[in-house]
């Protein structure tokens, strides 16, 4: 696939506007006949899958369950299995840890250690109020090793996530991790010889941390894994000449976006503010990702009538989206999440690109299953992006 | 993929004709709610998908929209990524120029010098009769350099095509062009080593026709761009044992499958002339490429009417191919030019594949939408010629 090449040949800069509007884990499956989308009053969407295009995405291809990872860069254009983004580099960005290209992050885990072997790898899954304690004495206490400076960010319960910032640093590194209670501590080893000045500084790290946790009764003592640097992705005005915003309430998806070289807009917790924020910004950018997280949250939560209410509500906003009189609108997801399975899954998603210059297709009803009779078909959801590109006129063609 | 060597090893040569119709341009956009090939009257095209097998083609893939070349190299199985056909030679093959493997060619513009600066890179945009008189004049001046054969074809207005002969030539060359007016001669540079005699050859040549230009008062110089030279495509011969012609009205056409090893066949201008030469010449050939040209030209003039006529003219030739008998008649086109957009654009093409051996579906009427339900569903379009081979017996088993 060359389409990074041919991007970077055909892509022009120009002021036509696309809005990408990800409902996060979208796609369910049928409970008593229904999909949650199917159950849903969404008379915007229907109304504008009348006048649009529509098909289903595979995020990597049929069969595969993507993580939020991989499902975004296909979405953005980039092929997932190429670009890999570490555990630790997703678990940073989903605690809004910013990563640099000096940086080195892992995931981390509180854990008890007692007479040299691991006894509780969840160090019997302390508070996160604990957690956020432990994080700062750490932070205050151990602020650099080896001239390499460390941060501790707490997550949920005995979960951290460590940050290393300095040069010369590589994740070449084995997990510091036993993986099962009742073994000895294991140390990273280098797992390749430019990382062995990293994993002398994790270790010493490492024993740092539990010297200044010796007292404490069950979180005395640190496990790392998923090393992770941070990964060189071409950015969309890269490839595309875009200038991006991001619209999202979660850390993660600001995360994704910044790896790509979106600029993160300033947008809080609710799901009316990302419409303000498209509006507010809407003549500073001529891409706008905009993520909404309660279809996923629901979808995991297993709540077939919350995942059906966030869908309702989304669907109020699609005439604010509408009113900006955008050249390209597209509304799918990232991944499927059927409450049904209480995670994400490897069904496809509904795609819509509304535009002046698509086909429209027999399809007037927003759903999965309608979706799978759309002019578009089914196809990899790394499509989406020359799809966009071209509706917008921001292709120009290929080859003579 | 391993399309070339997988046609190697399973075509066989066999008495079996295919006739593949290229009406080029074919797909198009709703106005008023019908794209012209839903407006137009097509009860032959009709009949003959209610008996066929029907899809949609992308060219190269979703949201790309191809150049001439790239979209009938892929429809005769050639990946369009990976043979790159470049500015010069396809401006060559547009106005008749025959390339062999020894010739390099290059397109040309007539400019305006004025004191070392080139103040219009189009010469006035002098009138066409007006270059022919100058090609004229330096080819029978300027008849070698270097011991290389040089030769001028005139194109419209300012544009010409260079072709240059000889021995150890190399297309490895910058563009002799400043691209905008208003700034000094630029010459070629060899872009690799094996490039220095070219350019030192082409920069003389470009020497003598300012020479020989001098006392014209707006065509005193020339600009020379993207350099080709013959780019080598193994044959329909090499790949599947065919013993293809082309039967086309434009040379452009011709020269595409030239390139590709066909035997391009006498035709004059006008459209039955396609069909007299496809029956003349049935005996003698396997394969037949037959371009319609019309509906392009059409479509880019944003001519809806026009295009509906001529795609209702191409229609009445229909049962003249059918009474042919050929085991295999293909429908579709190389890409969309829809008269709204008046241009070629990205969206996928009809395609109708008749043959004794086919699956038939439930599509009775040629059009881009209904053949959206078509049992091939949406496939790129490299896979028309691996289609067309089989539903002809043309392909025997692939392994054991």
């Amino acid at each position: 696939m060359d389409w990074e090449k041919i991007a970077q040949e055909t892509s022009v800069k120009t002021d036509s506007k696309i809005i990408l509007l990800v409902m996060d884990g979208l796609g369910g499956l049928p409970v008593q006949g229904k999909t949650e989308l199917e159950a849903a009053q969404t008379p915007n969407l229907d109304n504008l899958a009348a006048k649009s295009v529509c098909g289903l995405t595979d995020p990597v291809f049929m069969g595969i369950t993507p993580g939020s990872g991989p499902a975004h860069l296909s979405l953005f254009g980039y092929d997932p299995t190429k670009y890999i983004l570490g555990r630790g580099i997703l678990e940073a960005l989903g605690v809004g840890v910013e990563v640099g290209r000096n940086d080195l992050v892992a995931r981390g885990n509180f854990a008890t250690l007692k007479a040299g072997l691991i006894v509780d790898r969840r160090a019997g899954r302390i508070p996160t109020s604990e957690n956020e304690q432990i994080c700062k004495k750490l932070n205050d206490s151990l602020k650099e090793v080896n001239a390499i400076k460390i941060s501790f960010f707490p997550g949920k319960e005995h979960r951290f996530v460590i940050k290393f910032s300095g040069e010369g640093l590589s994740d070449a590194l084995s997990d510091a991790d036993p993986q099962k209670d009742g073994q000895p501590v294991v140390p990273t080893r280098a797992l390749s010889p430019e990382a062995e000045n990293s994993a002398l500084m994790v270790n010493r790290t490492m024993e740092k941390a539990t010297e200044l946790l010796k007292d404490s009764p069950k979180a005395n003592t640190v496990l790392l894994r998923g090393f992770s640097g941070c990964p060189s992705l071409p950015t969309l005005n890269e490839l595309y000449k875009l200038n991006a915003a991001a619209v999202a309430n979660y850390p993660m998806y600001k995360g994704l976006a910044k790896l790509v070289g979106m600029e993160v807009l300033d947008v809080g917790p609710e799901m009316p503010e990302l419409f303000d924020a498209v509006e507010k910004h809407y003549k500073n950018h001529d891409f706008f990702y905009v993520h909404v997280k309660k279809t996923d949250s629901a979808g995991e939560d297993g709540n077939f009538e919350a995942k059906k209410k966030a869908i309702e509500e989304t669907d109020g906003y699609i005439p604010r989206l509408l009113s900006l009189e955008p050249d390209v609108l597209v509304v799918t997801s990232d991944h499927s999440t059927p409450s049904l399975l209480k995670g994400h899954s490897w069904h496809p998603n509904p795609f819509l690109l509304f535009s002046k210059a698509s086909m429209t297709d027999h399809v007037i009803r927003f759903s999965e299953r309608e979706c799978s009779h759309g002019y578009l078909g089914r196809f990899q959801a790394i499509y989406a992006m020359p799809l966009m590109l071209a509706h917008a006129g921001k292709l120009k063609k290929f080859g003579a």
